[in-house]
């Protein structure tokens, strides 16, 4: 539901948005015009823009956006003034009873009755007053820009169907989405990144390239990672296990769910349970509530406060990293004990927030969890640091920034020893900084549990994503009685670090496609090559030069179609292959092949072998 | 609870069966001349053995076990005829009422309450009878064999409580278990075997080794992989994708869960939800429900039959299979299609019958489905059935016999064209005699919807262990009604073949624990190399040497204690570390190692490089 903005919202209000309000009344004065029995209800800017919802005869489609944009520019053109005017409850309800609120004039006959609606809605003794542009006036506390020729970078983006005040009991509106800018430069750059990003679209590219699938009979928001996408996956999972393998983390494979026990003692469950699938009670304590007769509200509650016994899809991977850790004795000696698994969490996201591999309600996480002295904590997190740093630049990532989340020094609500905590703050802030890379501290963000730093990073079209976390914790290892012997011989209780370079490899890969608008770099391509004989004549050495490169571990495919070799190639750069070789007699005679690459048009001939290695090295070296 | 054996089952015991059952009451012969107040209740030969269940003062303990023993072996010397009576009821009843029955003589004031109750037990006009040998009088049907002189090859193996009849509101009874065969050199090999047995046993193993934990908090058959179990599981599942890859198959990724029409679809729900977890149901219905005050039984009903929507945990992987099979377009000229997955499945065993990692609820199948043309199915199965066959070499086990399931041509239950039945019969019997193994037909025991076959193979100590499945399909292809377009450019259904190598990860892992004893071939074991410096002396060069072993890929520790060499060796042996390779000054100053295996006394000395480049290629290639 859409709610009235307080007056210090209003206040606070950016040039931007003060833009994009008044292109919210310029549209309805524009959509009056067109459709003089509109009746407008709530019209505020938003992010990247604005609508209104509004009731009429005809239905908006986006056939009628031109006219309706002309219509606009008219009125900017005009550049009516945007006046403001106080009126008592009794002016503004005698306005809306003749139609004037929202109209170009008086309506008979068809009140304005969302605007006596909204009325009522205005507290007593609050000023009420609206705002007049040409004909047209609104009930509005504003503010506005002076005049409509500041709403002349206008578009409109899209319509759809909407409940008044979010209410579907009040029937449905049509809501109109529009965007403004100040300037044309800003409107064009915002054009063009939306282009950009449709073109780049993971869930577009997903499905045209084979990556992955969702699908209604399994459930919404679970990613079917088809052949394609999970060699993306295998891809990324073989870099990151050669980086964990380096740097001395061991893997572990656990299950994907738990008793609620496990998670009464994490604190997941019930307190997050809002966003998590239901529990699953145990099979006896269903017999018996059902042979009992006794309700579903018996039976969740009893889920809820520990009366009933039951499990819990995971929604993180550390409850069963840490019974593993406490399955051995441990000596500080032993520690750091570095435990990392490709984890799938399953988490329940409402059904409107779900879209391709980034809103998802299940997802594997590059998850790892260390167990160390607090003494090791600085090291522990700089080695952390480095992992998230390798893992951005390999992919070409290399704008990003990162935020260090401190506790607020004025509050108590912190668990853990102060002392510990400074050590903490202090171990992160300097491993931040040996990073060399752009971060704020964010005071008060940490979580109640410890200090976190978290990887921002822009992607090629300018947007932001959080990625990367790691995050220091000195409440898991008490809650479950976590200990190593010291080297004073007497038992310690030892820090946790979390964290996930990716976050989640379901998101991260969605990012990557789009990064890569589909062009994955040689080592992470589903397909590596593709080799594109002539004709029929050379077909022969083709599938020969296609065993070749399969034999050195390249990914490799043959099209054994009759089209022509234009478009075998043009198939080839639409499903994204980094490289086509072409052969034909002279390639054959010559042991040669004449490489296409992607993007270029360029032709390159070497020896066979040559190329082999090439590409081989290429992807050794995970090239861009 | 035990059941009275029929007529018809009495008249079909072996021999073995006759002597065991006879041991029975030679023992309870024993525990009378020992304890006479015991009172004997049901005492059958089972598999391996038998047991009697008893009430007496005197709790047996395995401190008990050689005297009751020498007892029996008196009994056996004594050479009693087992001698037959037939009773009448009342005659039963009379000698039950004086403590005649189950005792040595009439006791008096000690009625044999339990014979009582079981003479009630015998329909009304079945002969009621006893059997006799030397004082000891029991009801009892038989068969017996001849004299006591047979019952020489016992040896008692273990005591536990029980209930009468398995019935807890009668109170704890004492349940000795023994073993006998019919000669002395069956018992030993039968005794050896389970000594072996226990020696090997995984789930001692595997927590000595660090191999995996199974955690109450977590949930039962639940395994939580350790670093080390992890290596070991990495290893297969390297060795099987590279296998997978060579073969053409695709590797997917699929979620855990999946709604419930997806496997009313495929038919695995409601019908099989007893042997899966409980349903997980949508947010809303619990909701919904809550709030109605609907009963736990509504509910339940409700997601059987179909009112409410859900998830599952995924009992089998094949429906996500599907979905992306479905997810395509296909062409006859892109099959086969073959889809693999390590795909973790949950199913519901019951809390009895669980233990270590062979009988679990939550698992990981080394699963593949291939969609083909009904004639590529004869191809397919041989390249399934020659996977197995590499599987099971590589890992030496030599011994094993395969089982063909077909339909039994009388019956009508089976689902899909006869014609293709007929096809797809000979081609699994053609596949299998060409893998030129052992193999058995067996008529009636194909599934409903397609013929399979099984491995069945022999570990180290004999035992049996039902491995590979290939399957084939007729029916799920039809259920989500899958397509590919013929030559004939018409519709067709595609054939679907399920297998899994290895069944399991965990079971498999299991049996190779035993199959090794824990000393997993080089290219299996977690710790593949220790290196022990003689002194601190040589620590530098070891460290130098663990340095470049690893930077071999070889998976290798040093062993910094300050122990003696010897405790060390003895470590890393009882760690079943397959080298352990010294340096002493010598070794240092001649770039030598001195090599140590893990069973055999015989030392090597073998320059550094040497020995590097001999475990490597014993990796590679997966030596024995």
């Amino acid at each position: 539901m859409s709610e009235r903005k307080t007056l210090d919202e209003r206040a606070q209000m950016t040039d931007l948005e003060r833009v994009r309000h008044s292109s919210a009344h310029v549209m309805a004065t524009a959509i009056l015009r067109l459709w003089p029995d509109a009746q407008f209800a709530y019209g505020p800017p938003i992010e990247n823009g604005f609508y209104y919802d509004f009731e009429m005869k005809h239905r908006v489609t986006p056939d009628d956006f031109e006219k309706i944009e002309a219509e606009m520019k008219k009125i900017a053109k005009e550049n009516q003034k945007f006046e403001y005017k106080a009126i008592s409850r009794e002016e503004a309800k005698a306005m809306a009873e003749s139609g004037r609120l929202g109209g170009l004039g008086e309506r008979p006959g068809n009140p304005s009755r969302f605007k006596l609606d909204l009325i009522d809605k205005i507290p007593e003794g609050e000023q009420i007053s609206c705002f007049q542009n040409g004909d047209f006036i609104d009930l509005c506390a504003g503010p506005h820009v002076g005049y409509t020729s500041k709403c002349k970078n206008v578009k409109l983006m899209s319509v759809s169907a909407s409940f008044y005040l979010g209410d579907e009991s009040k029937g449905s509106l049509q809501r109109l989405y529009g965007t403004a800018f100040e300037n044309k430069e800003d409107l064009e750059s915002h054009l063009t990144r939306l282009e950009e990003a449709k073109k780049r679209d993971h869930r577009r590219l997903g499905k045209e390239l084979g990556l992955f699938h969702i699908d209604e009979m399994v459930g919404q928001g679970l990613i079917l990672w088809k052949p394609k996408g999970a060699l993306v996956r295998r891809a990324l999972q073989e870099f990151i296990t050669g980086e964990l393998d380096k740097q001395g983390y061991s893997q572990v494979f656990t299950p994907h769910i738990g008793k609620l026990d496990l998670y009464r003692t994490s604190g997941h469950f019930p307190y997050y349970q809002e966003s998590q699938y239901p529990a699953i009670a145990e099979r006896d304590v269903l017999e018996k509530l059902a042979d009992e007769d006794a309700t579903c509200a018996t039976l969740i509650n009893g889920l809820s406060d520990g009366t009933y016994e039951g499990y819990l899809l995971k929604p993180m991977n550390c409850p069963h990293h840490i019974k593993i850790y406490a399955s051995d004795h441990h000596s500080y000696r032993d520690l750091p004990v570095r435990l990392a698994e490709f984890g799938t969490v399953y988490r329940w996201e409402q059904s409107g927030e779900l879209g391709g591999m980034t809103r998802v309600r299940g997802f594997t996480q590059d998850d790892a969890h260390l167990f160390c002295t607090p003494d090791q904590v600085a090291e522990e997190v700089t080695g952390c640091l480095e992992l998230v740093k390798k893992v951005l630049k390999t992919l070409g990532m290399h704008e990003y920034r990162v935020r260090l989340s401190l506790r607020d020094p004025e509050s108590d609500k912190y668990v853990g020893d102060p002392e510990n905590w400074d050590k903490a703050e202090a171990a992160l802030r300097h491993a931040v900084q040996t990073l060399g890379v752009d971060y704020t501290e964010e005071l008060g963000e940490a979580a109640f549990y410890g200090p976190k730093i978290d990887f921002v990073v822009k992607d090629v079209i300018g947007r932001d994503w959080q990625l990367g976390t790691v995050q220091v914790d000195y409440n898991l290892p008490v809650r479950f009685g976590l200990t190593y012997v010291g080297a004073d011989n007497a038992q310690h209780v030892p820090v946790m670090i979390h964290r996930a370079p990716f976050g989640s490899l379901e998101r991260f890969t969605g990012l990557l496609i789009e990064h890569f608008e589909g062009k994955f770099p040689t080592w992470l391509a589903p397909e590596q090559v593709r080799v594109i004989p002539i004709s029929e004549k050379t077909l022969e050495a083709s599938e020969a030069a296609t065993a070749k490169l399969a034999d050195a571990g390249i990914r490799v495919t043959i099209d054994r179609t009759s089209e022509k070799v234009g478009a075998k190639i043009r198939t080839a750069r639409l499903e994204r292959v980094p490289y086509m070789i072409v052969l034909g007699q002279k390639e054959v005679d010559e042991g040669t092949v004449s490489i296409r690459r992607r993007d270029t048009e360029e032709l390159e001939t070497l020896p066979l072998e040559d190329f082999v290695a090439k590409v081989k090295s290429e992807i050794a070296e995970r090239s861009l």
